[in-house]
């Protein structure tokens, strides 16, 4: 007999008030006792695993996905030792933010405290189940794990393990749940949980955001693309700016911070710009470039308005030569998704005028965009890559799944 | 020709960026010029207030409202005196909130930056126009203002002024912009104004409210209701809760950070209840309480489950007389609306438990809910008050109006 959503949500909030008052040590040895248990069980995962896999073949899913979706002994460590590195972040819950006395005597502290539910829906990738569990119990939150029908088998033995382990530690077994049933509405019955779940993290692709910003009545984030750009300026190391280009774009172009549109500026477009495109084309990406560009280098095919645009996620790029910074900055904030965008320069002026100018959650400065991650941030895990501006911008971390209180103490102030 | 909503919001963003590049002196000279404008123009601004007044008059206006539309020279001094305390603030942009170096050695920053365009929907009381102009302009935003019909004369005049102001200062008048519409379509239109407003705040009742949970596809963070509740503990000292709980009932019934519940220990229902709701009836205060209430004080009537729910705005109060510590935590994050929450104790660790336990945006120990304002936290004035958990809570002075952004520097760092 499946279990409803609203069923699992409220078992979630009924232990939400204990986990919020759990106290960091009970905290980080359930997260060791989680990642020696993932350690434990690998045999019985990969078991689980294969039969994901064995189905999403069958089903003539893709080669991409399928690595995405197989558990192997390597990634099963890394789950361990992604639980190991949130068990060692400074312990979020109850960190006083800031406090100040008032004239009248009252004391006032900003203290941060856990949302409560935190629900996640996600793709094939079985290691997000382990993250995120990991995540929300360090930061004093009931997770509700929503992953995808590919890897249910694979989700639901995870999810198993990692319940025993909470209980061995003494911590309520409810402070992880994953909802067994991958539809279509069981992910809408997410989004309406209102009242029960305090915060919706959705980490999958544009129809999973269109199906949130349509549907849900619960506060959400939303994770969003990268249609991420770095900015090679007059005065950047040109050694050092190919050497940013070819990792940001080829070192795993699937990524959401991996490079989608290069700009350039005109000083650069004769001297240095065909050297980094032969050395792009050769590791097998496609450029298509605006006029100068192609000037510059005829191999590259002409690039259109939808190309600035577009997210490719392959081993593509679009090109464009800028006659000045106030050009890039403009069409880096015209086309940018707010997720990544670096820049290369040697001045200072520049660099940060680029960091106060961009809109956007990350700003890299002489550095690959592929380091907006949780993980390259110190965070432990990340529970995803926020691309809006309320609460939380960027990576994601225990921070992002927290709230504030404020505590006022008085001896007796009434107000006149 | 009236401006369509959808075009003030593009000259709103399109003086968002210079905004934000705005340093804090060119900012709180921008302030004072508004505070000194407001002054000389007081003239003009109360006799288009006594137009607004009039029709309302005529239009059977409640002598409440009426209160509340009215501008007379001390409000118009208190408006200035707002916009000076606004300027007074430290200016939030550009705040490094955290900043840490990874062992790659890249050094992240987190920094402060403003939304951008921040709408607000409110009601009759015209002093919001500035004080939410002031907050706004001081964190980088250009805010597009949307007052009630009651009182368009009186907002326009008052941006008009406000905008004079700030072109004296160098700064652009589209900073501060009123929507010279008041309609019901206006609200919608602002709530609809995806992609051009970066966080709406809506200050008005629970028909307010529900239309942006129904409508809203922009950004917005709840300004919500109050029914605040203060827990008498066994360890109280008497005459400190009855100072505090008649302050915060009678003192200024009709506001969101009024008393509406007083739950009491049983300890203290034979000995000082009796006592306290002599003292409040004397006040003209409605007593409804429990069936213990009625034992202690028998003028009290039967107050029902609908009691407990209930945002009185008026001299009301409903009692419950608990048996324990629990039981109050219990009722009031049952009943609580997470807006302002009190407690009377001596007891330091029934005072820490309640304010780790009760789940709202402000817990007062052993002071007067009215306290939950951002005047009064020292924020010069409020955009108003969140009773959500996402983004900002309690409270919401200059850095609710802001996000963050990473700035991460570099020295050519690529990933592995």
């Amino acid at each position: 007999m499946a279990e409803t959503v609203t069923e699992i949500c409220r078992r979630a909030a009924a232990c939400a008030p204990e986990l919020a008052g759990l106290d960091g040590a009970t905290k980080d040895a359930g997260l060791q006792a989680m990642a020696e248990a993932l350690r434990d069980a690998a045999g019985d995962l990969t078991i689980a695993n294969k039969e994901d896999v064995a189905t999403a073949e069958a089903q003539g899913t893709s080669q991409t996905l399928l690595d995405r979706l197989t558990l192997t002994s390597s990634r099963l460590e890394g789950m361990a030792s992604g639980l190991r590195a949130v068990a060692a972040q400074n312990d979020p819950v109850g960190e006083v933010v800031g406090a100040w006395r008032r004239p009248n005597g009252l004391t006032i502290e900003e203290v941060r405290a856990p949302l409560g539910v935190v629900a996640v829906i996600y793709e094939a990738r079985p290691n997000v189940t382990s993250d995120v569990a990991g995540l929300c119990l360090k930061s004093g939150n009931a997770s509700v794990l929503r992953g995808s029908s590919i890897a249910l088998n694979s989700n639901m033995a995870i999810v198993e393990v990692l319940r025993g382990a909470l209980d061995s530690a003494g911590i309520p077994v409810d402070a992880v749940q994953l909802v067994p049933d991958a539809s279509r509405t069981s992910a809408v019955d997410l989004m309406t949980a209102k009242g029960l779940v305090d915060l919706l993290v959705p980490r999958g692709g544009a129809a999973l955001i269109k199906s949130i910003e349509d549907n849900a009545t619960v506060p959400y984030i939303i994770d969003g693309d990268g249609n991420c750009h770095i900015y090679v300026d007059e005065f950047a190391d040109e050694a050092m700016a190919t050497s940013i280009v070819v990792n940001a774009k080829t070192q795993r172009p699937s990524v959401c911070n991996a490079l989608e549109t290069l700009v350039v500026h005109e000083s650069k477009a004769a001297v240095w710009l065909p050297g980094l495109l032969d050395e792009l084309a050769a590791a097998g990406v496609e450029i298509r470039g605006d006029e100068r560009v192609g000037e510059a280098w005829p191999r590259a095919t002409a690039a259109t308005d939808e190309d600035w645009a577009t997210e490719y996620l392959d081993l593509v790029l679009a090109v464009r030569v800028v006659g000045s910074f106030d050009e890039a900055v403009a069409h880096i904030n015209r086309y940018g998704t707010a997720n990544a965008e670096g820049i290369v320069t040697r001045d200072l002026t520049v660099a940060r005028r680029f960091a106060t100018e961009i809109d956007a959650g990350s700003i890299f400065v002489n550095a690959s965009t592929r380091f907006s991650d949780g993980g390259e941030f110190g965070y432990g895990a990340e529970i995803g890559i926020s691309t809006q501006k309320l609460h939380a911008r960027g990576p994601m971390g225990l921070r992002a799944l927290t709230s504030t209180k404020y505590v006022v103490w008085g001896e007796g102030q009434i107000r006149s």
